[in-house]
């Protein structure tokens, strides 16, 4: 297994100094359009793992929006693999660039969605992933897979729907991904500034896009953004999290393989950062539309978001002031395999001091880095095989979960996931 | 009297339309870093007054933020009068080229402050117009006068000072300018949009910067943003606004004229606009330092502060979807020349239909740009003289208070302004 990795921000980073543990492929390019970016990223690998396993390692220059460039960095290094780990509104020309190759690929995260032209807050236009599903059949002719969809969320995420439909549900009433933390950021002088945990370009896209939900008998649909707030209870001592609904791939995956009346996702956002992604809104700062703005050397066209992301403290570099853990998870209700009604909440906690300690990347970019290492080791001995589009939901969930679980020193990860039974209401 | 005015934004090209209905000037150079801008406006002049009024004006390329420049197009137009119509991060060199030009100067907003260092918000740093104080044995050795804040606010409050000082009061207990506003804005479909009157720059720069008040036995000292929150009743049906204290010139120009124990300057912002600015605090938008940002032709350094204001729409272009009245005054309390305690708020309503109809100019921007209009008129036949650096409460109120007040038909501007007593408590 060779592989293109197209990113060395945080969630790229973290991918390859995870990875760097491991021995299952036998290159790794990290690619980023600021080379210097990945540079760093091999000289970490260098410096705590050792020449040997930096051999493993190169760095190539790339632009992500253009699949011809993609295609040719991939052809130069023989990948088998393009892992994409860049922002969303690179997957069309990754994932191109990727097919025209005849490499397979992964993402964390897909194409892009378009409201309904008239009715957004009720009606899907463009969903999360059409544009990917659309070329399903070309990929299934190439005889290649693009797996979708495989960081945390979506990613684990989709792994526990599966295993819950096939090892704990007879009939499912709703898969729920929650999304909780208690982290917190400091200054300097220790005060407690904002700095989100992931790329607010991301999060913006998600969150004021309308949310999407499936139910059995309407398909999918839409409502206003931050609809249907729930207080749910996170397990590791973060507690209880005003929760609200927000556009993302479960919705969009998990209806395709794995049957349930209902999926939803529902993110922790807290009230100030509800109120920061409103303010936003209501000035057009989330805008991506270029607007034309004085600078230095004369008007300039940026993109307000771009400058939103400019302003806030990079999400990878945040991991040294940053306290507190992140849980991801699926809410599963429904009907066990007894016959008896069964809520279960699965979910996997990470810790940003362990972390920073261990890889120095912060807890949510590593959260997120971590599953698709895990895939990639089990699509390169043939564990996950398949062709076509497919999401993590499409593959067994059982050996997903073991090599994750399995300690370090008998060939896993190390990485504890827990099932938490719940009292059904 | 030969006029140089520079900036052809909404200040700008309202004090060219008032001044096209007054003979008092022989030239106003309309200048602008934009020079279309400035030909839009005489072309206004031109179509609504005829060619003998546009022959009165002229227009000029300006960069504001070059001394040298602002003095070549001075001296290029034998301007007797700078008037600074621009962003008030352009108060000192427009100021420095004026005295290099040998013009006298008006500005409505002053130089700007420096939070105190170590104490922001308990100590003033560098105060409003302290640059422009410190220059001003500079102006009076060359004879010339610079007439610092003689908008609305500054400026027609001003003016109220000394007029309440002069002919109403024996002892003032406090000069409080108060200013609110029922203005809303809305979109093509009638929805109600988030769309500052004024300068959203310059608003940043007031709201967020530590409000200064000044008490007889403490001088000048500062508080944190958005302090002691009073709900002031306005007149002309505005009613109840929530205010707060902000960082106005106000507060730096009537001590050093008028006697009172303390003055204060509150905005009747309301909850919303104290969010928005909040917000853009929180995230760092409100920074005029530049970020590095990418952009069509590669990366860009760009202040987020001119991304907020490039984000919104342009104060100058919304009057034809706004409704409503704002209001300037100043609230007077202490004891009346009859020694008993008095209580008076003397104000002006500026109503955006009757603005837009009369000078296709929104109502904010028409009010601010009638003071410095009268003020000329009043230097231009030597009613008011002097030489250094002058407040309007230098001035005599009464000439000021009564052309502005006089029917145009008898040769004044026909702009009622009101004093309406109140109960002292």
């Amino acid at each position: 297994m060779r592989i293109l990795l197209v990113g060395a921000g945080g969630v790229g980073d973290a991918i390859a100094k995870i990875a760097a543990r491991r021995s299952f492929y036998e290159l790794i390019v990290v690619s980023d359009y600021d080379e210097g970016r990945a540079k760093r990223t091999v000289d970490w690998v260098r410096a705590r793992h050792g020449d040997d396993v930096a051999s493993r390692f190169t760095t190539a220059q790339i632009d992500a929006s253009d699949p011809d460039r993609v295609a040719a960095v991939a052809r130069e290094h023989g990948a088998t693999h393009v892992m994409n780990a860049v922002e969303p509104k690179f997957v069309t020309s990754i994932f191109a660039g990727a097919l025209a190759a005849g490499a397979d690929y992964l993402d964390m995260a897909m194409s892009l969605s378009e409201p309904h032209p008239t009715d957004p807050y009720a009606e899907t236009g463009v969903k999360l992933g059409d544009d990917q599903f659309a070329q399903a059949s070309d990929w299934q002719q190439a005889g290649r897979l693009a797996l979708v969809g495989i960081g945390v969320e979506p990613g684990l995420s989709d792994v526990f729907a599966r295993y819950a439909a096939d090892h704990l549900f007879s009939e499912i009433d709703e898969l729920g991904t929650r999304d909780g933390a208690n982290l917190v950021v400091r200054d300097e002088e220790g005060n407690e500034i904002f700095a989100p945990s992931f790329s607010i370009w991301t999060t913006i896209e998600e969150c004021l896009n309308p949310p999407v939900i499936w139910e059995e008998d309407k398909g999918w649909y839409t409502t206003p953004p931050f609809s249907e707030p729930e207080t749910f209870d996170f397990p590791a001592g973060i507690g209880p999290v005003e929760c609200v609904n927000v556009e993302h791939e479960e919705v969009l995956l998990m209806p395709r393989w794995v049957d349930a009346k209902r999926v939803t996702f529902k993110y922790g956002l807290g009230d100030e950062f509800i109120n920061v992604l409103k303010t936003l809104h209501l000035l057009g700062l989330d805008s991506t539309t270029p607007l034309r703005v004085r600078s230095a050397n004369g008007p300039a066209e940026v993109a307000p978001r771009d400058v939103v992301a400019a302003a806030l403290p990079d999400p990878a570099s945040i991991g040294p002031r940053m306290t507190g853990k992140t849980c991801a998870g699926l809410w599963v209700t429904g009907t066990g395999k007894d016959g008896n009604p069964r809520e279960v909440y699965l979910y996997h906690v990470s810790d940003n001091e362990w972390t920073m300690a261990e890889y120095e990347a912060q807890c949510v970019v590593w959260q997120t880095a971590l599953n698709p290492v895990v895939a990639l080791e089990l699509l390169s001995d043939g564990t996950w095989q398949g062709t076509g589009v497919l999401g993590p939901e499409a593959f067994d969930a059982v050996p997903f979960l073991e090599l994750m679980k399995k300690p370090e020193a008998e060939g896993g990860y190390g990485q504890e996931w827990h099932l938490e039974e719940r009292t059904p209401k």
